[in-house]
């Protein structure tokens, strides 16, 4: 199946449909009433059908007993009724015309038991024959922040420029719900299970083309038109950055995914072509693909990958030689006249002007700082700017000074006239509850207003050692496509 | 040099003198003062004497004109004078007969300037003929909670049987800091520096015989005598874990080294060597050796290296799967018995009763959390059990139920019948503010009480692997040296 506009739709529903809500259903229910109540909690202003043969009334709502009994055309259908009822609620929703329909349950092939399987080909080939759009099985459906619509945990109503397609409910859900944490904010997000008619290439499909969507995140199990994701992907991938987590790559996490999905992983040498011969960039947890949409989102294009760290101890500085040149960044020495620059106000014994560049005393003097990033900012031989703020340090100088290195280096990173990137690690910090606080605090806000904070090092390493690797193969494919 | 007993009076000094603290020093000074008032916060009983040849009273001090001129034996002299001064104070040292020195003072060969390569040299030539054990240069010296001393930010009161020996003081700084959040407590801190005379083979000799350590850490960049390091290490590692982060191993961190410590780093391939050689761990950033110093102090001895995983999500599991086979853990099925149990509670469709074990509802209801970790526990081809807990779950049941269900979690972990090894994974929280506050708060006390808990399941799954090739690697030596 390719992607069909009608099912645009769902993502901006004005009439939904719940079926398999309990008479019995409180509130509190799993299920269906999930939905219903975090319909209501983002502010849904459409009309919510409940569907229910057994019930006149469920929740204070009216209870249909089918799709088709509904008074009007249903722009989404969502099915929580158990696996066994699937087949007759599909060709309810055939006779009603609904032809876009979520379906959440689960309990098909990933169960291993043999009428699951049969079970579930029935469901498939029902879909397909009627011409049912379908999402799922065993998926969480749609996110919609504009549309006032999602799952689970009530996920944030605010709106951003990135998409996701995951096949696990589970991963989509945190991602929508940490997302915040990383300055990351949702056009759409599509939790789409065991994909029995549309799979990740129509999602990309449409994403590709939807205009509200500027980065695309996926979580992938497995395919079953591997050829049709490859040309997307890579065709997609020049326009907007694809960042993806293929699930399974190990033996373990093979036989974990045809528990969970039931998906065919594919072999991982397959998957590794995809990646080379489409630039998309590779991730493998949920805190490295959080990282990584971070920097594509808040970072501003490096020329290179030659990086400039400016922290505070030789030890950290090796930490930070390393942990760049491990991810393939290059770490040069600074001009020497960037270098004399720097002694002026860097010590020889106990500082380091080379790079990374050494000296604790720019952590606690607002002015000394302000020298030191621009001089490292305005060296030609840097293109990316790592800067290690020590908040132990602050203890010394107290809330106002740290106000101050804080906005400064925010402001830094936003408008510096070199136009360079520059990004943030807290490295250090003490177990005092007022500098936990503080690194939090700090940690959630920065990249709220635009800044890339890194909990490790190592993260800040791994995520823009990938953002370098996306520029140069996307300038290497337009070129060879041009 | 070899290790020398005299050597021990300066890990627990009776007097100490601090020459270096200028005559106009405030309490908020840099350098010396730094020493005197982390001394002093730490309840330091013994004397301090305080050398300064321009002055004759420092903060409140009587000031002597040199250590020679102090009325009594000196255990350990802290010099953070400047570089040049150093020759003088050290022959001062020596008339004085006060041989254990911790020189703070940097501006050696790592600054790549000749002349103070040239002073270096002296330094360590008056430091060998005078027979100082010298600690340094460039460094922070000593943290003992015993005793009373440390340095920098203050750094706990309360000891462990952790012992470190790290090349880096920001390093030696942040592990000593941030080691109560993994549940560490330190016997004895070192930080060496250039290691001009006692270098990391004399220290591991003495922490090899010291009653009071357990697991050694170390930070290395290089070594004088790298063969006695590889046998010293071969023989501890048997008796003491030793865990090893060696700096510098890439390029860029071999550069950054040497205007660090200025240390030969030696090539990659003899360090890969030493850790084959010796099965000591190797870890690569603070993080981890925090995580995996958190595994060896507090994770029973497994019987093998299969791992059965508790978690919630197909997508979950999926991950868990592929990041422990991504290091080498194995994640066998449950045997038909265990799941016939738990396929009692745990439903076919949405959960899973392999492994991963995928149920959400155990984590709202102790009971089922009871049966299911008694039941995985006790499935005799699971060694380890990694918990994930998914406290977002807790909103539905109110913090007297999460008290509950961590309570359970915590018993298990330190006594279950089956004597196997239980971790926990805090993998998903919702970022409202009480189950931040939840998650950090968990994620520091549960270790205080002795249970291993991990920020990431990838930080997990690499301490366990670690973990357990050093119990293989130790009976393997031990067959073959018996």
């Amino acid at each position: 199946m390719v992607w069909d506009p009608a099912f645009e739709s769902a993502f901006h529903p004005k009439v939904v449909a719940i079926v398999g809500i309990s008479a019995k259903a409180s509130l509190n229910s799993p299920g269906g009433t999930r939905f219903l109540n975090t319909y209501q909690k983002m502010g849904f202003a459409g009309k919510i059908y409940l569907v229910n043969v057994n019930a006149t009334e469920i929740l204070g709502y009216k209870a249909y007993p089918s799709v088709s009994a509904i008074p009007e055309p249903v722009d989404l259908v969502i099915i929580t009724a158990p696996a066994k009822a699937i087949p007759e609620i599909l060709e309810d929703c055939i006779a009603a015309k609904a032809k876009n329909v979520h379906l959440f349950t689960a309990g098909f092939e990933e169960t291993g038991v043999e009428e699951a399987k049969e079970l579930g080909k029935r469901v498939r080939e029902i879909a397909l024959r009627g011409g049912i759009r379908m999402l799922g099985p065993n998926c969480m459906g749609l996110y919609v922040p504009e549309g006032h619509i999602g799952y689970m945990h009530v996920p944030p109503l605010k709106s951003g420029p990135v998409s996701y397609v995951f096949q696990s409910g589970g991963h989509s859900d945190w991602f929508s719900q940490h997302g915040p944490n990383y300055g990351i904010y949702f056009s759409k997000g599509i939790s789409y299970g065991n994909g029995y008619v549309l799979d990740s290439p129509d999602f990309l499909e449409y994403l590709a083309s939807d205009p509200e969507t500027k980065i695309i995140c996926m979580y992938l199990e497995g395919v079953r038109d591997g050829q049709r994701l490859l040309k997307l992907v890579r065709e997609t991938n020049l326009q907007k950055p694809i960042i993806i987590w293929k699930g399974g790559l190990t033996e373990a996490g093979s036989k974990a995914v045809s528990s969970h999905t039931g998906s065919l992983v594919g072999q991982s040498a397959i998957w590794q072509a995809l990646f080379a011969q489409t630039g998309a960039v590779q991730v493998s947890s949920p805190e490295e693909m959080a990282e990584t949409t971070m920097t594509f989102l808040y970072v501003k294009k490096p020329a290179g990958k030659r990086v400039g760290v400016i922290g505070m101890g030789g030890g950290v500085s090796v930490y930070a030689a390393d942990a760049c040149g491990r991810e393939g960044l290059e770490l040069p020495s600074l001009s020497q006249s960037t270098r004399d620059e720097l002694n002026k106000f860097i010590p020889e014994a106990g500082g380091s002007t080379k790079n990374p560049v050494d000296c604790g005393a720019v952590f606690v003097d607002v002015s000394l700082l302000v020298r030191e990033m621009d001089l490292v900012a305005a060296d030609p031989s840097i293109d990316i700017v790592i800067l290690m703020p020590h908040l132990n340090l602050a203890r010394n100088i107290g809330p106002e000074q740290v106000d101050k290195l804080v906005n400064y280096m925010t402001d830094f990173a936003l408008n510096n006239r070199y136009n360079k990137p520059v990004v943030i690690v807290f490295h250090s910090f003490i177990n005092e509850d007022w500098e936990n606080e503080l690194s939090t605090k700090l940690k959630i806000e920065l990249p709220q207003k635009g800044v890339a904070v890194y909990n490790t090092l190592s993260g800040a390493a791994r995520a823009l050692a990938g953002f370098c690797r996306y520029q140069r193969t996307r300038e290497d494919f337009t070129r060879v496509n041009s």
